[in-house]
């Protein structure tokens, strides 16, 4: 994986309960991307291209700043960290993020937009310990610990979890630059960039041929009005057994060519497409309508 | 089944649609009893024990009268049809339910209250026709249409899904009656009381000891990690299959049985009794702690 640890701050509790309190009361609302999900996920913008507290679509500013949202202030503490531990100059959107109970199935980001990829520069850091969520990077499962300040390679095949009901508060920092850069210009305080720690990489279990086997055997029970759900059961398991992300949705194509519906095996790869491959900005997609 | 049409109304689509665009501003929250959900589920409390916009939890009222909401002045159309065609005198609880994607797993309500069951009287109205959302109530599926108003027996085993992402808006009316009643006493306006219209029961497939069998090899992929994933999975299929909705958890029961795990058994088990046998008022229950 290209994502890494970048550097990592020590956490006021004290402040930060206070914003955590906040963020809390924050009443949830349909998300953007929420083919993407399911459960309990929750953004909330603190920084984006309007101001506005309920725009939640990532976008280009092209040189514009980012601005603050009504959020920001009700969150001193993690607009403080925003504001002097980032470099505000190159910052597109901060909004915290939580999952409970939720997947964010494997997908790529900013293949909407114009810039090059490697141009946009997302980081991550989890304010709380969730001891059962987990992020996904190409080859890689990792476990955030509170305080960490991870670059995300939002570019590469990724994926998130929350496989409990506890809280999973994180903040989410994207940066973008307009030509080569040197990552710690992401920073505006020299001093936290201090790469190289080592992270947390729970252990995978082998994925073994029997197993996809026992997978694909799903092509007993799905139907239409199940896909999603087989889809969502489908992109977990890459997070305990040792298998890329993306091959969730070559289980869902396998399966759904067993089952013989040429419509499901279609919308298997459309899928397959919007989420790892090209889409347009804005695009939407169902994976419910037949 | 005892759920019926209690009546009909002729709903003015003009001053339903101001109505309706309101309630598609108010953000989602966590609901009370999100155990039971999955997907976008949505309750608007207009009139409830407290008058509180964010009280979502069903109670008794022991005599009191129900007290509008924030909400309700927000609504005047559907604050006109709750206050001059039902009793408001026995009103508990009126709020508009919303599911899109989503299913409301099989379960009994009441059974943490006080009363007898049969003197909760829940009358249930779809603002919207979403030709694929249905309700079932023990072993039948219902697919209710704009302006009928239904008696739902909520004491008996009933579940609700929306397979597609159109709105279904509805409005759930809560009365309560002290003793022996004539459900004609529901309504205010006694020229709406006409039972007997036929519902439109959409047709179900057969279901077969071979498509048992098929659902029982969900014993090869289910782990504690998509226990819940599988849950919802299986409570969607008496919607499609003439099979009741209590099958569910035998079905889990069954499943977790063949994947050896005993934890997942006793887990099945108790979300049976949960669901649809008894339960204490405010308790919760986790489908992802182990």
């Amino acid at each position: 994986m290209r994502s890494h640890i970048l550097g990592r701050i020590e956490l006021d509790q004290d402040r930060l309960k206070q914003d955590l309190d906040y963020l809390a009361t924050v009443p949830t609302v349909e998300e953007e991307y929420n083919e993407f999900s399911n459960g309990f996920w929750k953004n909330i913008p603190l920084y984006n291209a309007t101001g506005g507290s309920e725009d939640r679509l990532y976008r280009d500013l092209d040189g514009a700043a980012a601005q603050p949202t009504g959020h920001a202030a009700h969150v001193p503490y993690l607009n403080e960290i925003i504001t002097t531990v980032y470099n505000v100059d190159r910052l597109q959107m901060a909004r915290t993020r939580n999952l409970k109970n939720a997947i964010v199935i494997p997908h790529r980001d900013f293949v909407e937009l114009d810039r090059e990829v490697d141009l946009y520069f997302r980081t991550f850091m989890v304010l709380e310990d969730s001891p059962l969520a987990f992020h996904s990077d190409d080859d890689t499962v990792i476990h955030m610990r509170p305080g960490e300040i991870w670059f995300l390679d939002a570019a590469a095949v990724h994926s998130a979890v929350n496989f409990s009901d506890f809280s999973r508060q994180s903040l989410c920092v994207d940066l973008a630059f307009d030509g080569d850069f040197d990552e710690k210009e992401a920073f505006a305080d020299a001093t936290v960039y201090a790469p190289g720690g080592t992270p947390d990489i729970p252990h995978r279990k082998p994925f073994t041929a029997e197993h996809r086997e026992r997978i694909l055997s799903l092509a007993n029970v799905i139907e239409r009005e199940n896909f999603r759900d087989v889809l969502f059961l489908l992109a977990k398991l890459h997070f305990t057994y040792d298998v890329h992300p993306a091959d969730t949705y070559d289980w869902l194509i396998g399966i759904s060519k067993r089952a013989g519906d040429d419509k499901m095996v279609e919308k298997a790869e459309q899928i397959k497409g919007f989420a790892i491959g090209a889409r347009e900005l804005g695009e939407r997609f169902s994976l419910t309508t037949w």
